[in-house]
């Protein structure tokens, strides 16, 4: 099921054409399953967020907003208290890619929710939006940004520039957008001036600036939307123009070709959850590794070598050979692979420490792993475990095929949910949470969501 | 005389290299006619940026700042009013970039002083830091920035960046990061960060979007360095790492080449001051064509075509054929001749207006010039006027050569001021802060400077 708005269009102006389709999205276009997949990217995102913002990272951009202090319109993830709707953005949007635990679009190349929640968030808080408008805006902004992202793919990302952040940057632009009530020109403007601030590096993975780049693209474009508004000028085809997004920082849009539409629904519903804290890239790796220790009852010691294939393209992104910090150990295939030989639980965040990095029985783990570029494409990993009786065992997984069952995959999402948020919050504030967003799009006052995490202060958890 | 914090040394890590000498810059360094030219940027940045925040994209950034809100600890350009940090970052970066009328460098390839300088005195009137301190801050941040910008050039920019904009964001690091007094590896990991949100598209020259990004850059730079302050991790070498700033943006930095040094002392002493208040790319065409004008009594129904030569690179930079609005003048090599050839006076903000970019003797005239990319190198500019009688004039320019005479350009620096700031912020306002520039390394408190203008109001002027 296809969606005229988004995907029937020839779109000679491109950025004009992703404009027009952002601004007049309706609530009522919007099929049954892709909206049950958008209501669970706001429940994932709840839960990544709380459990980001007692991150030192967050704590950091907390310190930093209540020095700058500024109007309380929005909530802070964390702070126990409101900051302006560009604090919002920074802080929460951060929060919510903290533990790179947040879900995933293939078709964007990226992390789709983090920046355009943090940023349709603080606006509908504000302005006292519905859910329903709320749920809207954030359909108009992921949906925007899996285009965007298929149109400068692969390249963009392989180049170097982070997808989340630069693309998240027009993800969140028109999403705000879309709230303000932009129209089509307008929202044009809006991708300009979001496109013109788009930056994040992949450089910085393993680092602070990885989450950093969320919040900034939020930022981005929530400014970039509100200046729109304003009547500040930008050229209309900042993705098409000579020296614009595309032209700088893609060697493949200049075929133009297609926009690539999702097999049913919108992109959304074609969502990737993470259910284990790490690198989304080791993912099928993780789950090839588990399933066949946990079939094969091997321990460690039976283990002669492990022989990863997987996309050449991951090299770049997750293959640290030897970490040395929790934070390294979520981009390390090796270690990753390590811990689930060991049978660690790769979906708690606590197994993601310094000790665990430098632990000696998996350190040794680790050192039996090689990682080969040969396999994928994309997502598609194969691992061959060699064992010191001259048995082998081999499988292939691929966690980038999206969940047929969207019932099964919210019961997925409720249960990390809880997982990650009543330690924080405690069981009867995650239960009203939960309950508030699987009803969303009957809330009249969106904002009444932040009214159970608005007096939550992570520093009480550090 | 070339001075050993900055140009001595071997830097196999670059980005390292740099954070050292930025962070380790004394006042004591920085020789005479260095310092003299420093505190004549400061004048020209006053001028500039008070001319620049009645243009109704300050405006536009000065509502979004009150709407915000935020803990009144500098001065807004125009406003009246304090507001964060971040905020006087945006706005007076944008407003001292609103006119194109701010210095270049060409070391850097941009313009160097708008968002450092807004960065650095936020900053310095938050803390009331002395004026040594400030004007050493701006010297650590120009000459980062010049460094930086040379070991990226020619491709950054021919690819489509914004210098001003993206090796702006590190130039802006290093002097927020030498004010608050960072050590080389917090000034490493500033610049990291700094580098990782660095961002700025030349499609967006002719629009708003241009001046914002100095804003931003300023925004970045003052983010990057209170963000290292606080612990936030980064890493230490984002110039020269593979999927770093220069790998994703630049086809030079490869070489890794000497760092280019300036001919004396420092690079701000090579700063170029614009005295006509368009691209700087226009102006050696303007000089000429004025002066052949004025020399030969030349007036436009005599003129049979003019033929300009110019380095190809401003093809893309300021070639509006047929410009439509008074900032798309500013990007018009053919318009810009008009002007000159037609006597309109090239140093006045007025002159660039709507009307003159539709007026049917300018645009007349500016249809006998075309533009050919055979001149440079880069500001050296060849034109040639054909008379209907046969007769041809023709000249070389090449306005990127410093002054020799340091005072001399003191002298046209204080007529620029005073031309820009008297009609706004009248004779007395004017005269008192140029009085305190002048004597900037003998303040107390830099925040004396901000005093003068913190009560006026743009809006009464629009």
């Amino acid at each position: 099921m296809s969606n005229p708005a988004f995907f029937e269009e020839t779109l000679p102006a491109i950025t004009e054409g992703l404009a027009r389709s952002a601004a007049e999205l309706r609530f009522e276009d919007i099929d049954a399953d892709s909206l049950a997949v958008a209501k669970q990217c706001l429940i994932d995102w709840f839960a990544v967020t709380l459990a980001g913002a007692v991150e030192p990272l967050t704590g950091y951009l907390l310190a930093e907003a209540a020095e700058e202090g500024g109007q309380p319109r929005a909530t802070l993830f964390g702070a126990g208290a409101k900051g302006s709707l560009a604090q919002a953005c920074l802080v929460n949007g951060a929060a919510s890619h903290a533990l790179d635990y947040d879900d995933v679009n293939l078709a964007m190349g990226g992390h789709p929710t983090a920046q355009v929640v943090a940023a349709v968030l603080a606006v509908a808080e504000d302005l006292g939006a519905t859910g329903r408008a709320l749920l809207t805006a954030f359909v108009a902004g992921y949906e925007t940004e899996c285009r965007i992202g298929s149109l400068v793919a692969p390249s963009h990302y392989q180049k170097g520039f982070h997808v989340t952040a630069t693309v998240g940057s027009f993800g969140a632009a028109a999403g705000v957008g879309h709230l303000l009530g932009l129209d089509a020109e307008a929202m044009a403007r809006a991708m300009g001036i979001a496109g013109t601030q788009a930056a994040g590096l992949k450089a910085q993975f393993g680092t602070m600036c990885k989450p950093l780049h969320a919040g900034k693209a939020a930022g981005n474009g929530l400014l970039a939307a509100r200046l729109a508004r304003r009547g500040f000028t930008s050229r209309l085809d900042i993705l098409e123009t000579s020296q614009g997004f595309a032209d700088t920082q893609s060697d493949d849009f200049r075929d133009q070709h297609a926009l690539r539409a999702p097999r049913r629904g919108f992109h959304v519903r074609e969502n990737l959850f993470k259910y284990h804290a790490a690198c989304y890239l080791t993912h099928s790796t993780i789950e090839i590794l588990a399933d066949l220790r946990d079939e094969g009852q091997i321990t460690p010691d039976q283990i002669d070598n492990v022989i990863l294939s997987v996309d050449p393209g991951h090299l770049k992104v997750c293959n640290i050979q030897e970490p040395g910090t929790g934070l390294e150990v979520k981009f390390s295939l090796r270690h990753t692979a390590a811990f689930a030989l060991a049978g660690k639980d790769t979906a708690s965040i606590g197994s993601y420490s310094d000790a665990n990095a430098l632990a000696p029985e998996l350190v040794a783990l680790r050192r039996k792993v090689a990682v080969a570029g040969d396999g994928g494409p994309s997502t598609l990993a194969t691992a061959r475990i060699n064992l010191h009786d001259g048995q082998s065992l081999e499988r292939s997984v691929d966690v980038g095929i999206p969940a047929e069952d969207v019932v099964a995959q919210g019961l997925k999402i409720d249960a990390k949910f809880r997982s990650l948020t009543v330690p924080l919050v405690g069981e009867t504030v995650a239960a009203a949470l939960l309950a508030d967003l699987h009803q969303l799009e009957k809330l009249d006052d969106a904002s009444q969501l932040l009214t159970h995490v608005a007096a939550w202060r992570a520093g009480a958890h550090i």
